[in-house]
């Protein structure tokens, strides 16, 4: 084993279970992450390029170094149908690393967007192509072509750690990662989660409290609350 | 007096006299702030969740631990209607403690809105409800419901204090404060400060500068600005 | 030469060619600061305070001292039709130095819009005239109006350097500045990297690979790249 | 009442008991901060200017404008032996408000040290001093004496609320508030702690592990820890 | 498989070999960095709580809730001789999890520091225990024992993964992670880059430049450095 | 001229007068910025390496890309005894771009210290060697040499404009530039200020107020400042 991760395309990965991806894609993020026991999200910092923005797939990963995006070419023709890229950096970046054009390549060959913890340029026509990506920053700063990085390797992405293949599932509040062999179990989870929902909502909207509705009052008492005038 | 403030809610606030609070809504945060002699703003990092959201209200304070939003659960039935939430959290922390089933409770109870120096998650569907909310970040992280806070407590949020009852008003602009006690003269300044701006607008729309408008040029004079070509 | 630059205001300035100006608003700012050999590119916290803003003119410049708008009825004077004023700050400061009033002024001066390492208010408003705005922060809180700053100096704005007379380019993708001896060439560079760019989108959008296309390949490999499976 | 805070110098203040002042001076930060129960402590970013910097006092509070330190010499006078002077500002700003000069002026008049949620200079003339300054950033930048603050209002600084009288400690973990109807409490309360902590020591240096020493084993395993090999 | 990764203590893990952490603790993080390829680095961020502070050693990990440190109590027993603690929360928060108690128990149990995305307190104490501490802040805010992460799972720390066993290395100049497996390996390549640097070293003191010792004229040249006059 | 001004070393440049130089030398930066009226300060993130550090030569200039330090390399031979180095980076960046080797081949063409609007690694080694280094930030993280930048070309640096040949004095104050134009009358204007200073401080540290000292109560006063007890 090589200390050095640097400089390695692998081609063949595992990718999750196409059906679960399928369900995790109509769960929203938050819904996903509570199922999953609150591991496997991203910073904060990531943000939707545009509101409304969605994308859910199998990751297939690229570390790239600070204002070099070589490997952005060379993740491209590992892409499949239904992945998503996950683009980390050895050190933090806002360089743009993505365009319109590797937009254009990336939706050829299939791809449901990109994570990217660095940054991104050409925002207006990425929207107008509504090809969703999820940033750190939005820097019109081309980057060159020069140090190999690696294709397909474990990266940590703003703070995740996305193995290939492992399903990312990104909208408005974010972006999850769920471990390819967690999901279909994931996926379960969030889907009894949501049946909930509609019941809880209704009772919410009729003026039914949480704290009622949830059993909270002996609890909070328990605790110590005190009610004063 | 308990050096703790933690674990207490206080039933009965003053609220802000109503039509103070009406004759608010109508102005903008900018106008206000000024009005009030610039004080009582709070940071720039607190921004709507969507463009054009705007609140204002009467506040019930929230005190929370970081991850934690149990309380939010406890101030929910103290909601009144024309009421803002104003949610404070003990560290800094940007944990989801807010989602679209506490909103529809929120708003089921009479709320105009939520004020939160912490992080909020479904903003797809409080968009979609149009139930306005002022954030320092959004985060699919939800919390637990393990420890207690306090309701209608003064609070800081965001660097500004909120004492229960003051009147919030949020837009695109930011979030000021105006104590309850201050809130008629607040209205009255804004209102005069905007019946002049119609004025000036058309007066500027037509050429004039500033700098004649206000008569500026003698005080830049006297102060030394020298013109050169 | 007086160490102290401020109190000055230059009168005559010598913008950039016009029909350099036009032809460089043909482009994204990604493309002219590519054409420019990457350099003269603000901070990524400069940000359009709406979606789509649009700018490209001859910089007037601004310097003010932190809490002080003085200034920016000075600077008003010295718009020509055409201009966009970019407003530096000798500290960073996200008060908001301009609102709807200035914006009304500017206009009718001619001015194309705002660049300013500062706050902005009134963004509502703003929006609403379809004002161009890129700034560092939007805050309700004004300024006063006590201390002399200068008005077409070389100030140093985001982080990059703008003498008055430059062309200054801002985008969703960020601001560039141009310096007004360069403006043709650039203009010219500009164009050159665009009509390559349609026939590149076409091929990629055929699946052809970028690795292909720039003919990466040899370049990987003898760098070290390895496949593995 | 009015809503204008600003231009207002309270000289009477009721500052915290001496004796609660002076026992609280023994303790550390954390330690009384606990003992409040978790409330009254300034954000992380406030540091000493100095490694092992302490100060504890009663606070004078000063309100000044960005860029403006007028109201330092309004609060000098205003110092009685024993205060710590606690500076906010209205709006964010790393100016160096404090300085070399000052400290001498606060010291004349038997300040015990500076809380700032601003810029300070003269770092190397203060430690020579052993001024103990807390801020939020050191910065070479002067300010101007243009605009009236406050002194002895309610201030928030640095994310807490102090009103005049209150006691301010600091130390290398940051700065806490104790109001100042709650001094001597605190003073116990954090007395009642450390004699604990002793103790507790002795047993965690010889091997005992805080599991067996608070009990914490039956709580874990109920919360559901599993240990796997 | 389980989805949740909380509520789980490894017992059994496999530590780096002892002589290969031995060879490591002997080189700074730079070069250890440097021999790995340049990966394996924690962000920025992270700092020692005193100049000089250094540790070497094999992790355990924690990860915890944020406010939360009721797992430090829960690794201290899984701690052997020559281990570090390596910390992460699962969002952000600068709260005190660490201080001189637990840092009293963890160094009985054989600890050799602490690595933690968050924050600690006891600073003087830390300090003259030289107990090497390096974090993301210093907070003098406790936290709360009331829900469970995990011990030595595989966790993100300051943006680098660390799985149990793997070498820690952490100086003035930041905290690097060698996988264990890697350890031999990255302890020769270290060993390889010093035994060069004296004899650099010897001649850069003597006036010889880099361009020349590294030979890199002639690629400069050949990348079209020109020099002018 | 060219638009790009990347691959250029400027091999002449005018270095301001030596002996303004060592003038400057024996003030503050605070007091230069002062006294140069409160223009040519860095961004407040620039901080010493080593608490102490002091640095003052003339401006001899590099502009890097991120991750890339090759033209540290080129820098070097133009240093010449006096000179300090002011590096700049074209995005942001935090990767160690200097350390101990390269300081051990700066001192012994001269140089006087380093200014970097990036990251520095070897501060161990760095603070041995007494070589002042300011920069914004500390990162073990090497770079790569492979594209070029441009030596002695004016640059912004941590957001202020430093021409080849500039003075630069920087203390634990932070770092500010003086043009090689003004450097005689800003050490005169330096001196002037500083020759009041001790007089100022013994009438402070007497207790004479600052309010009366500089003859403050007439101009509070007229500016509507209220005693109220």
């Amino acid at each position: 084993m090589s200390i050095n991760q640097l400089g390695i395309v692998k081609r063949n990965i595992v990718r999750a279970d196409k059906s679960a991806v399928e369900k995790l894609a109509r769960f929203g993020v938050a819904t996903v992450h509570e199922a999953m026991g609150r591991v496997g999200l991203m910073k904060t910092y990531m943000r939707p390029i545009y509101a409304g923005a969605h994308a859910c797939g199998t990751a297939v990963t690229v570390l790239m170094h600070p204002g070099d995006n070589w490997m952005m070419h060379v993740v491209a023709e590992q892409i499949q149908p239904g992945d998503v890229v996950v683009a980390a950096v050895t050190s933090e970046c806002t360089d743009g690393f993505f365009g319109d054009l590797l937009a254009t390549s990336f939706r050829a060959r299939g791809a449901k967007g990109l994570v990217i913890d660095g940054g991104v340029r050409d925002v207006k026509d990425l929207t107008a192509m509504q090809f969703p990506v999820f940033s750190k920053a939005v820097s019109a700063k081309g980057t060159i072509k020069a140090t190999l990085g690696s294709v397909n390797i474990p990266v940590v992405c703003a703070g995740a750690l996305v193995n290939p293949g492992d399903v990312i599932l990104a909208d408005d509040d974010g972006v999850v990662v769920v471990p390819a062999a967690s999901a279909r179990q994931a996926a379960e989870a969030a889907g009894a989660r949501e049946s909930n929902e509609a019941d809880k909502r209704t009772k919410l909207a009729s003026g039914v409290l949480g704290l009622d509705m949830y059993k909270m009052r002996e609890g909070l008492e328990r605790a110590g609350l005190k009610y004063i005038d």
